[in-house]
């Protein structure tokens, strides 16, 4: 098969790559629909940290259909479409059980990170191997498209998280700090939460003018302080999230949090010790929550806000490109040209 | 002043009635901006229950300008416009200090139901008076105009509650039985709570009308059942609210609700030997609450909401009278001519 | 090997019965290490409703030793103790992956009550087979004994469910109506969930002296009413629990409960035209909730009260006989003879 | 009057002063029956930060007896027994009315800081001046303590708040860091929302051994990190209070805290440059929510456990003085000595 793989920094081709094959009777194979582009792939393809390997496929999201079966699958059948979640799991210990995969007892196992143990090849390839096909695969559900379905694999769940951590709940006020795609999502998601009225803060016009179509209001961050003081005569936002993770955002989203808010943090910040207002956070009640994603446990309320349009992850799509172009994808999305936001693959 | 006063059934007219006097140091007397009708007042205007009584003052749903204060009110002033909840509460005992003013130590106390101790003068009047203003008499919100106000004081916090009640959260399937002006608003609050999709059933074909308009689906109850079974392949509705309060509208709700699901009941329905499916109620998980309102409490999360335009409950009014048209007001509300709904009264 | 067979109405004898074998490569046979009569067995017991058959296994409370092992069975090895949740499933449908087992796509299945499709060979016997065995046998954790893990298995999360269903939380007063196995289990519940007391209502006296060892205010059925009104000053029990199901245990825990109070039934009621009292549920804003129970959700949180002693449930068994005197322990169990409560069978 | 007067660092003497008199018609004046030493009453010992005044009568843990009422207070009379929370406030402001009192919209006011404009004179006194007092000023309930209630008015409810700012819920392992008369408290209230085990963690032998009597597993703080990850085979606490606010006891606290874990800070912690584990808490889904307490929102909750005996907080309470000896019971409390923890003075 044809598939994106990575040689080393700002290096991902469009290649060859062995076939994917059932090795194990509850895996299935799919053929790709579609695959989407990760800001966490950036981290690959910029080279650090994962992996001095190369040459293995990169990618973790993905919707396709299923051509292999292996024997002891019983929820699916040859053609079904189905969305995998951005990392899997073994399905079967206690964890999984109660829907946190990321404590998977087996270990969360990922997609498109290298070929150590718990990754597996990624799914910007034209086909796919899913372990544990009846956990790990699900059906598209009516009414949902292959491209809402792939928003689902990954990107709209973490959007989804960071606004739940946040405690967004009706009558708020939200700001969201970094309008990615996740953060943009984010904006649709604190108002599907009931968010009376949402800020917006990011240092790109574009992606603020698309904030603002979605309902929010869009702030500069240098300003976003003092805007967001005058708009609420000093009573801030009830729920903050920092959807980029830098230290400066992260400071930012602390600043913007009234008493007794809550400042969520989605984007990966690695520090250990970042400079922390415990001193305020004790004065004004504040609550600061941080997490990684479990995707299946925010499906069944997501996918009927989804069905029914109640929020529309597909509008961050700015880039659609054959899978054979991917070298072009990770270039315009790497140097956010083109006002680049989510970049879809299809082969 | 002027007021509109009950003569008896069928008779309320518009009458010269004391002018209202502090009668408490913690009292405010109010000019009336606006007043309007509530549901309730039929149960008035069509004679039962309450009294035997007749020359009172009818209604409790006003928001108006304060024109005389007491010695010991503290957070008003005169000039001040204040929307009043629809009934009232010592302000003082632990009931009402967290925010459940219907269990008030010293009993709730009513507008408009006769010369009861626990009742005061009507509100549909020139001027009313406010015991306990302090408590009783917010300061109306900037952003929110008098007739949003006027819904604030009793109709869409009953609509919120009977929503609350139903458990409505992120991503369900609501009904609502009964699209009078607090079923509507309750389809309103349905989506700002994060509903998916709202059925909004009732015989009239002009209120399913404005529910769709407000977003819903549409749909006559004969038909509601089948309709909502195929929309849902069987899953039903995981929250319904009963906003009329008959038997056969409670007996209708419980049917369209599925497993794990909730039927609220804002409605009035007085029985007290309602033949109820209990078994069917253990066999498939289901919640049953009803219940009536505290006013206050739902302030803080509905204000933003309609400052924001998330929740316009002023969509539902649709006449709008001098007050000395009050008796051809409730000769038009009470025959649901010209597609009234909320009638608004302005001295 | 032998097993406890139902031959029609009062006639469950120890007879031989065809060996339990693996019919899928998901199955795991266990042999049973103590097994326990469930309320719900005397209905087969007295001959009605579930089957016109006969000569089938009873019984669906069992812990157990793995004896044999399909092959795709990964979580469990042969020599495991395990435990079975009272009534099983699929396992991998999205309803039991999201732990509502009850409603399994595939079906809720049952032990021991006739040979329908989806009823299995019962477990009061020597040895049982598991379907799913990943899914439906548990390894009992360490810390938790055989007795414990038993009731492990129904009886105390269906105590359990009732508790929560009442909403018990933090320093509320509760009624427990029927002093069974599930009632008494129920007041070791309420406490753990932090309830400040309990009042434990039934006719019995050991049943009421039970459950005064366990920290409750005992009364009669006759008094409960009045004696709460007092010991309340009127203000009754926020949560009450009917742990019966009769309709007069019913009728009695919707008159325990107070304002705002919630009336939970977890005792089977099968009346689909109960006289229920909604005109007072509506002024009393109460909450009815009723259900029967998925027991693999409520283990995470009842395994380490029970491992900490903060749950005894092992307290309520009074009977400990062999499998062999099945016979026996029936009719003590139905005659309630002996101060019967939870009777526990061992091969 | 007599009073304990603040001379300057470790200089409190047991003094004349002003009686206290009504200046405003909703004040009552009480007499004192009871009073405590509060840990954060060592700050100003200590002679820092709240002011460069001498004079001032400190402390604001107190209950007393009615002795003077303005004309305006309605839900007292002479001669009642109350408790007054550690800081008051107006009653009447919306923050107020909904619980927030820390967040009165006149400004929180604390009594025995100083004589500035939201500090009234301190309650380690004999009389008292209480403002707002149908507000402040709670009648004890009946089953209740003059030396519980005095618990209630600020220790307790914030050892509270600590638990419920971590999460404590029916199951869960909790680490209390501390133990303090608030730690030791915080270990009752950890058990009467459900834990099911309590680490309890001092430098302090005593302290431990107080915890053990109250069910918690004693842990030096060097050890506790490792006993604990062995006691729970890695999966550490799932609920944290650092109940001490140094860096060091923060830190420990973090650490201690398993995956999906809250830690809550409730000592007094004034860094603004606090070294978070901000990766950390990302990867493990970490919560973090500090605070100080609105005390009147947890009595509904706190009196019934207290009453029941659920929660007894004058367990703690380690040494009765007469207020005259107050000097005398700084010097003590403040060296630790004698096994101090919670010191009780009466006039």
């Amino acid at each position: 098969m044809k598939a994106l793989c990575y040689h080393g920094p700002r290096s991902i081709t469009y290649d060859s790559a062995p076939d994917p094959k059932l090795e194990d009777d509850r895996d299935v194979v799919i053929k790709t629909l579609a695959c989407s582009i990760c800001g966490s792939d950036l981290h690959i393809y910029h080279g650090f940290d994962f992996t001095d390997q190369t040459g293995f496929c990169v990618g973790h999201e993905v919707v396709g259909e299923v051509v292999e079966m292996g024997s002891a699958v019983r929820m699916l059948k040859i053609g079904d479409q189905v969305m995998i979640p951005g990392a899997i799991s073994c399905g079967s210990c206690p964890q999984c059980l109660k829907g946190n995969t990321r404590r998977c007892v087996q270990g969360l196992q990922v997609y498109g990170q290298g070929r150590s143990q718990t990754s597996h090849q990624g799914s910007q390839a034209e086909a796919v191997r899913i372990p544990a096909a009846d956990f790990n695969a699900r059906r598209i559900p009516e009414g949902i498209s292959a491209e809402q379905a792939l928003m689902l694999t990954d990107a709209l769940p973490t959007a989804w998280l960071g606004c739940r951590n946040a405690d967004i709940r009706p009558g708020v006020t939200v700001a969201i700090v970094g309008l990615g795609p996740i953060g943009l999502m984010a904006v649709q998601c604190a108002f599907a939460l009931g968010a009376a009225r949402v800020f917006a803060i990011d240092l790109v016009p574009e992606r603020r003018a698309m904030a603002e179509r979605f309902g929010a209001e869009p702030l500069e961050p240098a300003v976003a302080r003092q805007a967001i003081t005058e708009a609420t005569h000093g009573a801030m936002a009830e729920c903050v999230v920092d959807a980029v993770g830098a230290d400066a955002t992260l400071a930012l989203a602390l600043r913007l949090a009234g008493n007794e808010g809550t400042v969520s943090l989605i984007g990966v910040n690695t520090s250990q010790k970042f400079e922390f207002p415990v001193g305020r956070t004790l004065v004004n009640n504040l609550t600061f929550r941080a997490g990684l994603c479990s995707i299946q446990p925010f499906w069944p309320e997501l996918i009927p806000l989804v069905q029914q349009g109640r929020i529309r992850p597909e509008q961050v799509i700015t880039h659609r490109l054959p899978l054979s172009q991917g070298e072009e994808a990770y270039r315009i999305f790497d140097g956010r040209l083109d006002g680049a936001l989510k970049m879809v693959l299809t082969p």
